[in-house]
């Protein structure tokens, strides 16, 4: 399967967004609303999105996309894009510019392209499954072999004790030697270009995670879902709606880091 | 007091130190080392500081200079310099850009001129206790009145645990509306220029602190002590070596800040 036409393709998606986002970044007005769960979301998340949208409905009428503003379209397609227009819109709105732009594309249901594009910092990561690139030149997680010399990041440092085991998310942060929330989909970047070695997420949609599946795995980054079991297949019939947890490290701290959060070490 | 000269020489001084460290950012191979406190050093943080040091004997010979990696000299001067060539040294390691140089200008022990300067965002925060310019456009904190709308920043999320009332901490961090470690310097820059709320250091030396006064005080932010006391002069005394606590926030909400984390409210 020759997924480059798809790679290029991507990257001219992330350009798009930069375009519709950056004039936006920096500013008090940027049509800042709540949604219904509380997150924020803005004219730029909202303009990013119509722009990739309007460009895979030109470039590939067939294929099927789900969105973090607009929703599902053609979720059951041999070929389902997968868009998150601003993944960090919390950091985002504060002027910080650890946020980025999520592309995917699912093949059969399989993520087979993934992208995090940083428009402020100029960061483009790629990835295939096989190869993953920053700014076009390969990247790979580091070899870190002990969690108390580990940089651990993670979005929101109250979430993880909302919604699993605070005090076994507690004894992890302790051992590691840094922790930060240099989290969204900026963690995710810095684990696959070998400068992090935990990546936590305690909860995250569809958009959130499908996206980065292609970059992690391609840098040789070991994922699994919070109880150590497998991410789930993306289910189209389901559409964004079915949430995600994430556990991203490098390969010989995974086992224990698993086990720590659920309490068994 | 015309402080003019010296806020242009401070400009100087931060192009010269970012001159120094951009070199480094973003490579692995930048001399990194643990000091004595397990904290770390780089080549760019003691290039930095070497230069902006010879740049200040040379024009102001008789001025005193504290810096962290290079000591004190001549510290009961009626002018003295206290430089931090690399604020967020665990950030620029990590490849993470929100770490900053620190530079400040003490006359008779007190606070007259600050920066905080962000070589890879170019961002330029210039302060002198009346004023505080970003990239020469007057800033100011927001006027935000409830602490359940804030925007709470720490440079460490375990670190109020450690040195102070973890409870209380934990107690203000669940009313927050958002958490996040977007700290060291770059946390007074965002609180200075109107994008968070409140920044909490649990403990800090000199040279972390009392370079970025002038530009808190001069954006209308509250400052204190994490007992609520005023921030002590600078002791001549003792250098570098005293160390500080801070809590810095919009004005309405310092107090009820300052008595949750002290386990009052």
């Amino acid at each position: 399967m020759n997924l480059q036409p798809y790679l290029d393709f991507t990257q001219e998606l992330a350009a798009a967004a930069a375009d519709v986002i950056l004039p936006y970044y920096g500013k008090t007005d940027c049509g800042l609303e709540s949604k219904d769960d509380d997150s924020p979301v803005t004219l730029a998340d909202r303009g990013a999105e119509e722009v990739m949208r309007a460009m895979i409905e030109k470039k590939f009428p067939g294929h099927g996309i789900v969105g973090e503003e607009y929703g599902t379209q053609n979720a059951d397609a041999e070929w389902v894009w997968i868009l998150d227009p601003i993944d960090g819109t919390k950091s985002f709105i504060a002027a910080v510019p650890l946020f980025g732009t999520l592309i995917g594309l699912l093949h059969n249901g399989k993520p087979v392209v993934g992208c995090v594009n940083q428009p402020v910092l100029n960061q483009l990561l790629l990835g295939d499954n096989e190869t993953t690139t920053l700014n076009g030149k390969k990247v790979c997680v580091r070899p870190t072999t002990k969690i108390s010399e580990s940089l651990l990041l993670t979005t929101d440092p109250i979430r993880p004790h909302k919604v699993h085991d605070g005090a076994a998310y507690d004894k992890l942060a302790s051992k590691a030697r840094t922790v930060r929330t240099w989290g969204d989909c900026y963690g995710y970047l810095m684990l696959s270009s070998g400068w992090a070695d935990i990546m936590l997420d305690p909860i995250l949609a569809a958009w959130d995670l499908l996206p980065v599946l292609p970059c992690l795995q391609g840098a040789g980054v070991t994922v699994s879902s919070w109880d150590g079991t497998p991410i789930a297949e993306f289910d189209a019939a389901r559409g964004g709606d079915k949430m995600f947890t994430c556990i991203a490290s490098a390969p010989a701290i995974h086992s224990e880091v698993v086990d720590i959060l659920n309490g068994r070490a």
